[in-house]
């Protein structure tokens, strides 16, 4: 019988080919694939990117499965003993051409270090307009997945989405959220069942959305405000996300870490603050309190 | 006699005035000013931002005197001893609209932390295309205003700069450097010089390499290098910068902080190499194996 590793990194790399397959049959565009590997035997992984589609202006999906000894900056933050670690796992990051379609970003990871392991993952979407159908579709549809778990499960994981994805010195939720969980180390089959569920939950979730916002009129001004909210997207990842930062910080694949950055973004100083009423106002006053969608 | 506080925050105020008329005499754009204080006598700054002038695409000269109990992230990295503290400081950051004019950066600044206190400050150039003449002129100007503080300490505080301005992730170099110093704490008065020194050398370093490349034409491949290379500039800045993740983390003014974000930006997936031979080549081969420019 296989391990769970093997197991997880299997579904893991499946989930890879199956959401690529369907984002490419939406989209027109084909995935460039880039096989790389760490050296010696310590993995490597699959990065796909999309870039220039009719729908995504960019986007990745990538699997990787790695292990060796652990950086110094990771020990003290992981559960476990030791330095040896292996992790497997799959993420994504979608920026669609349309401010009228929300970006959207998924990661389910299985890790391990000595004889201590776990599984980590979430979704959450960022609109640049609001649609509270959309939101609460998202939000449903994962917590479907997440109630077949444990009950009560999806409130935890959507609160500590909020937590997570949130900056700090904006005061800005990064989006609408999702769920988030990690470090759940009890019960490896049933959390396993957890982590499949929610994998196969992301295009239930995310695809209607796209379809129902694809065809959305939009001009300059839509354009203008998807740029900027997209410069906080780049905030949150290079100054709080800890896959981002410690993957850079310890010699992960710096292009595939940083294709979830999006193709084009503008800061200005200062920006004016939208009108009241507009729904670019409607969009803010939703990041600066979150509510439940469910 | 006023206090070495008071001396600091004199000159570092009249440096920025100095700055931003030279810089307003250049452009034709006026600078915006917003004035903002801490709260209780916590101090405050007088940020000024250029944006879309003749010359500079987006730009910002900030000063700011504050001064209050520090946040438990700082008081690790900190000398001296206590949780009071206080700061007075000149930052600039402009990113100007011809990939021929180089981004600059300089800072200057004086704390203290209880019985102790210190000056620090540097200035680096980030050219988008490569003229050696302009790194040469850059460096030989600063050159000057550290040696008069001390023999060698162009030489040392030149290989500070290329150690602190350094991408790991990238394996590149900011750009071609300048000059870098913290935590001086010795002889104040001298240090005091040293500041004035390079502050004073700022306009002379910069100004006629704007003048001599602002005429110059492009076209849309040099405008796409320029994002292209705009987003290292945001990846250290995000990742790496002790002032913006301080700042950031511990409260600072967000706009004030962010004003040296640029303007546009672009990321691309693993961006194909520029062709060899290209100026593009050359400056990622410059930027990739730092060198003497004096």
């Amino acid at each position: 019988m296989s391990s769970l590793l093997e197991r997880a990194s299997a579904y893991l790399r499946e989930l890879q080919d199956c959401i690529c397959d369907a984002l490419e049959q939406l989209d027109g565009a084909r995935f460039q694939e880039d096989l790389w590997t760490r050296g010696g035997d310590g993995g490597g992984g699959r990065t796909r990117v999309i870039q220039g589609g009719q729908v995504f202006e960019k986007g990745g999906v990538n699997f990787s499965e790695v292990a060796g000894e652990m950086a110094p900056e990771l020990l003290r933050t992981l559960p476990g003993d030791g330095t040896h670690f292996f992790a497997t796992g799959m993420s994504l990051v979608l920026h669609p051409r349309s401010p009228m379609v929300p970006t959207v970003h998924a990661n389910f990871r299985y890790l391990g270090r000595g004889a201590t392991s776990w599984f980590g993952g979430g979704a959450d979407l960022t609109p640049h307009y609001l649609f509270a159908q959309d939101a609460q579709h998202f939000h449903h549809t994962f917590a479907q997945a997440c109630e077949r778990y444990q009950e009560g499960a999806y409130a935890r994981f959507k609160a500590e989405c909020d937590r997570y994805f949130f900056l700090p010195h904006r005061g800005e939720a990064r989006g609408v959220g999702g769920i988030f969980f990690d470090y759940l180390q009890d019960d490896h089959e049933r959390t396993f069942g957890l982590v499949r569920d929610c994998g196969d939950a992301f295009l239930p979730a995310y695809l209607p959305i796209v379809e129902r916002r694809r065809g959305l009129g939009f001009g300059d001004r839509e354009r203008a405000w998807q740029l900027l909210r997209r410069g906080r997207y780049v905030e949150f990842n290079l100054l709080y996300d800890r896959g981002t930062t410690f993957g850079l910080k310890t010699g992960g694949r710096t292009e595939s870490i940083l294709m979830s950055l999006p193709p084009e973004v503008r800061w200005e100083y200062d920006a004016a603050p939208p009108p009241p009423g507009s729904r670019e106002a409607e969009l803010l006053a939703c990041v600066r309190s979150p509510r439940d969608w469910i």
